[in-house]
């Protein structure tokens, strides 16, 4: 096995999930996941966790859901129990396929995605972690050779985490301290408040409510947006690529947009609902190890020198006690580039200038 | 897909599990048994039946127990809530290696089968089933080839139940009304009382509390086993080839026991326990789809023109409500031939010459 694939699970078992002994595991294995599987579950044996492995198949969710054509159970009691009695949820991403659901309706998916909501949350309230073992079908997304794709993954994901969380909460602290932002590049000049708000440290670890590994992003809520911003990171929504989106912001709300593809895509967002116009989240990308984008975005918004707005929901972690976020059913990410011709500031400080960072030596 | 795997998907909800709407059901997938669980997925959505897939895999489970050196929990309730809350749990078997935990010690697993009892108690609570998808590995280990074995399972499992199931139930009208038992073969004269036991007629369906796909023997459990009986197909007990092995009981018990190969294995097994020297199941295979022996059990003791005897624990179903049944740690069965020079009876009239029942055209 490669060594590599031992560190992964270390991490993820260690930093990410912080499993002790004792502790009730569900490891959600994809069908191309299996080898990172066996690795985690020597690493939980090790740590004496307990063990259930969960098989997360594409192609048997396909024919179940293709197949069942009357209304689905409300959350069935012994899958609910599972998830309601486990302490951590590790979900080893790895498809053989991305296209593998793509003859499901949408309609039949939401269905069952509501009449497992339930669930879903039994599960989201655990100490849970997604991470991604590369396959050839997620290479191939990223437009990478296997190889290539590899060690793009584990460049990304086998960081010194500790070291990173120190550096994240350097940022942390002057966006908690800040009262506004303002993000300067070609085609943005943008002005966002975080007075009050809190940024989360997302260093890959549940301990500060971070669930992806990899991560490495700083991450606040935002208000009153006011200017344009220019999202020059292509991204895939819906199936459909939108490029070069081109935002215009008056008191906190998209009043003229723009994009030189998949514009129809971003006119359907935005007329979701009335939270669709506004900002949930602020980002800003600190993963030294991810240099390039792939169109997936547990990677593309941890990108070292890039900033990412989304559209919609706001986390309540970032919020003050009692006051709510913006609200929207949809939480869309876009990202800009911010290593060329770029600034952040705050409070009119400059605190990243082409990508780097105040503390950093070539500042 | 190849169209059988469908078939025998179909058979194993509805003959074998008697899955209805709104079940909800535990699939436990095998590392190579994916296409079928993608065929039974297909058949449980169209059915209405609610799904949860569990991965078992050699690989995982043997990583977990050579690193986890301290005690076991006992039952974690995560676990235990899924099979418990579960209607039925259709186990997939299909390995990749049958030597796959090979170098786990038998106190390690041991351990761990003894911490996880109350789980399994809660999963043999269910109508749960155990069929098998052929792999490379499994025909490897029948002495096939893949597509050679692919037929053989296929042929065993494909059958016509419902008609094989009324066939069966003759024998076990039969047995059911008999008192004595007689075999007499090339090395075999040996005499059980069957009076007032109940035979079961195990046609693959939890209707009939039979629990493998394929099956296709009727069984009960004998007692005052009196003569001698020999055991000329040879099968493998704890990795040890045991070969025509010779018995003689006096009053149930074994008091000559000798074999060609494996007598050592023997000896250990009839020194297990009181139980271990005495029957505890009579066994008639009666699936024709079954045409070898493979060292498989679950194939092996089905095969027609065969009887088998196990040494140790007699099953409830057997016997009459409040009586004990033969109590020991172990069932071994052991398998004899009877297509040849034999003729088993009950209360002195044959029902079976070479192979051929008696109401069979060429008996």
């Amino acid at each position: 096995m490669d060594e590599r694939i031992r560190e992964h699970a270390e991490i993820l078992v260690d930093w990410s999930a912080q499993i002790a002994a004792g502790d009730d595991v569900v490891l959600s294995v994809d069908e191309g996941a299996h080898e990172l599987a066996v690795a985690v579950a020597e690493v939980l044996g090790d740590r004496g966790a307990n063990l259930v492995s969960v098989y997360r198949s594409d192609e048997i969710q396909r024919a179940y859901l293709r197949a069942h054509d009357g209304d689905f159970d409300t959350d069935p009691e012994y899958e609910r129990a599972l998830y309601e009695n486990a302490d951590s949820v590790l979900v080893l991403g790895g498809t053989r396929n991305t296209a593998g659901t793509a003859d499901v309706s949408d309609d039949r998916q939401q269905a069952f995605a509501r009449a497992r909501r339930g669930i879903r949350e039994g599960r989201l309230a655990t100490d849970w972690v997604k991470t991604l073992h590369p396959t050839r079908a997620l290479a191939q997304q990223a437009g990478m050779a296997f190889e290539e794709f590899r060690n793009f993954v584990y460049d990304a994901t086998l960081r010194d985490w500790q070291s990173l969380a120190e550096e994240m909460d350097r940022l942390k602290t002057i966006l908690d301290d800040g009262s506004e932002v303002h993000i300067d590049a070609p085609g943005t000049d943008l002005s966002l408040s975080i007075e009050g708000r809190t940024a989360v440290n997302s260093a890959a670890s549940v301990a500060d409510d971070s669930h992806n590994l990899p991560s490495g992003e700083v991450f606040t809520a935002p208000a009153d947006a006011e200017g344009e911003v220019t999202f020059d990171v292509p991204m895939t929504v819906r199936g459909k690529t939108l490029r070069d989106v081109h935002l215009v912001f008056e008191d906190g709300e998209v009043v003229e947009c723009a994009a030189a593809a998949g514009e129809e895509t971003l006119d359907a967002l935005l007329n979701t609902d009335g939270g669709a116009r506004r900002l949930g989240e602020l980002g800003i990308g600190m993963n030294r190890g991810i240099d390039r984008y792939t169109d997936n975005i547990l990677f593309d918004e941890k990108m070292a020198e890039t900033v990412h707005l989304a559209l919609g929901r706001a986390y309540d972690a970032c919020l003050p006690d009692g006051e709510a976020g913006n609200d929207s059913a949809i939480h869309v990410d876009l990202i800009a580039d911010t290593s060329e011709d770029a600034t952040l500031s705050v409070d009119g400080e400059v605190i990243q200038r082409n990508g780097v960072f105040r503390w950093e030596d070539s500042f």
